[in-house]
């Protein structure tokens, strides 16, 4: 799985205050070549596990989602985010709290998309701090859904979160694991299994 | 190209005040094999302009434009939504009215994605008023760049936007023309060159 990590060096930039910016391939403009690359490799990871929809929050999982959808063959959601509480009975919401924008969102997912038959993938762009991830985590339990994996394209293992569903039980699967990041630019991979 | 039409009187449900919910395929949960034939209906549309990017705008544009530039082997780009002003000199900005909303927001995207060196598809999910649309011919026009066509998977033709488009010369490619609905959930389709 190091096709991620060669992108990232070749054409990420890092900022100072860890900030990785993919822009050019992951989440403004999309390499739809890497997203099919990343989609399968999501695929031979969890082919095996009766995945019944590929799950994400909008707006750059979208891409990545749909990849993964169309190797699993079934239908992907995305869950949107909102400002507003107390949205209707036909949804599941949860709440997340940005920690980049230091403000708390609703998620929210059709009750019709999510059920307790489903056996869902989770896929996002980053893993950071996990606070978007557990809202998902969130409306897959109010669903009674079974997760049956998180798949992520670029794991800050410095921030914890992938530490904290990997002790939660979850099967986590980062196609790029940083290390860590110097304000000049320096990206250091975690070594081994992901 | 009637598939989508065929889709939307089978899955799709009106709702009073010409509201039409497509999300059981088009903008909640997501059909990717739909996509697909949606992307390779544009890429056949458009094949010969020289196509550089497809362009669109988050959320539920993502998935489309990411079909159809699978088809052409372009990158895709979206633009953002953001309530901020002045974001930067690396960006193009504009400004939409939603008429839905009754507010206005800020489309961005940056300007090393979009140039004039390119020939662009926009694609949407919708096409009403055509107020996003203008938004990103905006960018396009800021950026210098050529728009070879825009791609639609659901004109409302009873709200203008497509008939405006048309009229300063774009070309628009719709799968699905709706002429009228019924607040008990008859829709009438137009007929001819779409």
């Amino acid at each position: 799985m190091k096709f991620l990590e060669e992108r990232i060096k070749a054409d990420g930039r890092v900022y100072p205050g860890s900030i990785l910016k993919v822009d050019s391939f992951l989440n403004h403009q999309i390499d739809v070549g890497l997203m099919d690359q990343i989609g399968e490799t999501f695929y031979q990871k969890y082919k095996d596990r009766g995945i019944t929809r590929v799950m994400t929050i909008e707006a750059s999982g979208i891409a990545i989602a749909c990849a993964a959808a169309r190797f699993f063959g079934v239908p992907m959601v995305f869950a949107k985010k909102t400002k507003s509480l107390n949205l209707g009975p036909d949804l599941y919401e949860s709440t997340v709290h940005s920690y980049t924008k230091k403000t708390d969102y609703q998620v929210t997912i059709s009750k019709k998309y999510l059920t307790s038959e489903d056996h869902i993938l989770i896929v996002d762009d980053f893993l950071a701090t996990g606070c978007a991830l557990e809202g998902l985590l969130d409306l897959c339990h109010q669903a009674g859904a079974t997760v049956e994996g998180i798949g992520i394209c670029i794991e800050k293992v410095f921030q914890g979160g992938g530490k904290m569903l990997r002790e939660k039980g979850y099967s986590v699967t980062s196609l790029a694991m940083i290390e860590s990041m110097s304000d000049d630019g320096d990206i250091v991979f975690q070594e081994g299994e992901n």
